[in-house]
């Protein structure tokens, strides 16, 4: 394996340029006394930085004037009242700034922000003040010059088409970031859709290049694991998550990357690494090849609160060796034939001892017997169950009130591609238009990190006004549009 | 007279050299979390910019940091509740600033504050944190070093010298600000007494030349006066007040100016705009020689509420007149004597018509008969009664609780010229020690702009937290202690 600085140079050296848009909102108003407000709308969801020319409207400005700036991502965000927030993350990420300006200037705003509106409340001034000259350089690294055409009939899937690729654009900066309001990190879930999701629209190689290498930086857990997230800003470092299931999902981002690009020194570069991330993993299941529950906040699969996760996880083993065979295969590796006798070794073990025969329903081992979607999911798309038994077992826990259902459109991608896999197209696309089209009616110019139909308030972090409103692992519909209408 | 460039280009050659200090106050406390504050206490009042330095106290600083700077100048200001603010001035000058850091730095304030004391709460974070490195880059145009030794036996004086060198240092700046925390401009009424405390201290004759031209910049009012104030940030421009007792002012700061100093090259610079002003001034007096009321805030005097202001006005007229025809004689002006027939003639008409020869009072004639203070200080000053009438007249104002009585620091400046002027030396300092020590008994490092023994909230803003709490025009018991005891 290469070390951190060869990983680091390899990131740099990939580093997307980043392309620059001028937005100038149109005001409603020109003089500001105290108390009145602003509200601008740029029209569609941006990220950048947000700059304003304040002057006074008469005489001189005497005395500091004392602003607020909110940045929404949608309309409802505008007139949240953040004082009364209360969810588990810090209200640091609600992104409104006091600021106190002592005379006349061009106000750039140093933070970046992620939105659609911005509003301005003047709430202290002596004289009456001009706001004008209004300017959001909205950045990316997505072309849209390059975006691949796409001719798709349907208007509803061509409009989450299109919602979908603004989310992957307002996430695609100097790397792909999980959601621009909120994190701004890399985390190898998100990276792995963002991925996906790029091939068949921007097609920007090197941000996938870069990515795959700032992870490959990062320190491995006691376990061996790769970190789930890294952060790049002010300098690198690794995130302190270790989940399995996203250094599985690592491997597989790695398997696609050479599938759409054939570049085998990338491969070559990070092939040891994703061996040592499938070993770490095989280290773990107990002596009837099945995983075993570990410390900690170990895998992730989905925000679902109370979700028993390891059959699901068992299934993303499964899923990252069958890819992972495949890439072997390709670049004519010698260990192809162990990894794939393990991958049948494994699918078999799985069948034995988690799938209930009797109500035809996958469950969990080795934590606890718990019926969900997301068993089903994974162990379809980790090749143990196929065809209608797979489309039964699918289908009767979609159904089942009891059961642990689905929560984030990332888990949502997954049921998306099991349904494809075992050749439910219609259901899938139907799937694809109740979810991502549930957001458009919602009024999402961009897909939300959190989607739950019937439930617009639903936070994992207890408190909506927090929840990320354009977040990268929702970005996948044009990945299935794309490519399986 | 010269035109605006000229005495803009004479201000600027005039920059006074700021000296800055780096005060390095310590921290009770390293690490903080979500709620946590701390106070720092720079040991005494001082004038500049913060910085200090955000790191995480474990992992990595992965969500916002948000921050509450709140700068003092008491410790009583430290917890006030500044959301209840609700005085007339813009609570913009309240000093507190709500910060968001998106990661580790070094945070260099851009702001200036006048402080002792700095709070930092730590509003929103997700890790742990760490400030340090806490530095407040004081600055100031006063030299220490080439402060003037004083010689004062009395230790409540000697305090007293001490508190008001203190202020002066503090407001000077570029300029002879009124106040470091709130207005932080050239107020002629300020720069007067600031100049006179000046001399007898750092004697830094640069920076009132440079005031001096600043103000001579200015656009006159219809009636011929210079504007009461200029700004100078970010660049020069008129203030929009033209008190006609600030304009008479002026002329005394020049008159000050050439006695102390002998610079004559600025007196011919300034003399005939100051031969203007007080041709503007006769021209609002009426047939009897009495100043008559003009429209709006065209008189100060002192923050008192209704006060009835005129006779104390043409007692600063008188008081002009006096000093500019010694000024004219010193540098052999052949209009002195015209100044001189006119003092004369101003000076006995106001006995005529202002002073109540029954009660031994003056009182206002053309707004409204009123007793006053301030009327019986500007007719002493302006030398139309003396000696025991004077005394008489003024120690019964102070004792009538009727009679309007000062508020300002300012007007008992005034008060205390007054009493010297007519011998009552023990008076003048029983006076300076009631008023100025009441103010370091409540703990002041600096003197106030606004003190009424026994009323400490008083505010002329109607919100005493917005008061200021260093402001040159309480600078002058030094002038009175180093010349007059």
């Amino acid at each position: 394996m290469k070390d951190r600085n060869y990983y680091l140079a390899k990131a740099e050296e990939n580093m997307p340029k980043i392309i620059y848009s001028e937005l100038k909102p149109e005001a409603s108003q020109e003089v500001f006394k105290k108390g009145d407000s602003i509200l601008l709308d740029l029209g569609n969801h941006y990220v950048g930085h947000f700059s304003f020319r304040l002057d006074a409207a008469e005489y001189f400005i005497c005395a500091p004037v004392k602003m607020k700036i909110r940045f929404a991502e949608d309309s409802r965000e505008v007139d949240d009242d953040f004082s009364s927030y209360d969810g588990d993350l810090p209200s640091s990420w609600l992104q409104e700034e006091t600021v106190i300006l002592d005379h006349h200037m061009t106000v750039d705003m140093p933070r970046r922000y992620a939105c659609r509106y911005i509003k301005i409340t003047v709430e202290a001034t002596e004289v009456k003040v001009k706001l004008s000259d209004f300017k959001f350089l909205a950045s990316t690294s997505a072309d849209m010059d390059s975006l691949k055409a796409a001719d798709i009939k349907d208007e509803e899937l061509r409009k989450i088409d299109e919602i979908a690729i603004n989310t992957l654009k307002n996430c695609m900066q100097t790397l792909f970031e999980d959601g621009p309001k909120r994190d701004r990190r890399l985390w190898i879930g998100d990276l792995r859709l963002e991925a996906l999701a790029n091939y068949c629209t921007f097609d920007n190689r090197e941000i996938v290049k870069r990515c795959l290498h700032l992870i490959a930086a990062g320190e491995c857990n006691e376990l061996g694991f790769l970190p789930s997230y890294i952060f790049e800003t002010p300098e690198f470092h690794t995130g302190w998550a270790h989940l399995s299931d996203y250094a599985l999902l690592y491997v597989v981002t790695l398997c696609d990357y050479y599938k759409n690009t054939k570049d085998i020194d990338t491969v070559n570069d990070l092939l040891d690494l994703c061996k040592s991330q499938l070993k770490s993993f095989r280290n773990i299941l107990d002596e009837n090849l099945i995983v075993v529950k570990q410390k900690g906040w170990f895998v992730f699969i989905d925000w679902c609160k109370g979700l028993k996760s390891l059959t699901a996880l068992q299934g993303v083993y499964l899923y990252t060796l069958e890819k992972f065979t495949e890439l072997l295969e390709s670049i004519g590796d010698s260990e192809k034939e162990a990894y794939e006798k393990h991958l049948d070794d494994v699918r078999k073990a799985s069948r034995k001892h988690l799938f209930d025969e009797e109500k035809g329903v996958f469950v969990n081992a080795t934590d606890e017997y718990q019926k969900s979607v997301h068993s089903q999911v994974w162990m379809i798309l980790g090749g143990v169950i196929e065809g209608k038994e797979a489309e039964k077992a699918l289908k009767t826990m979609l159904k089942d009130a009891e059961a642990k259902q689905p929560f984030t459109p990332y888990m949502r991608h997954y049921i998306v591609e099991a349904m494809l896999k075992i050749g439910l197209k219609d259901e899938a696309f139907s799937y694809i238009k109740e979810i991502w089209g549930g957001m458009i009616k919602l009024g999402a110019d961009t897909f939300y990190e959190v989607y739950v139909p019937g439930d617009p308030d639903f936070s994992p972090y207890r408190d909506r006004m927090i929840n990320s409103l354009c977040h990268a692992w929702s970005c996948t519909p044009t990945y299935f549009i794309r490519n399986e209408l």
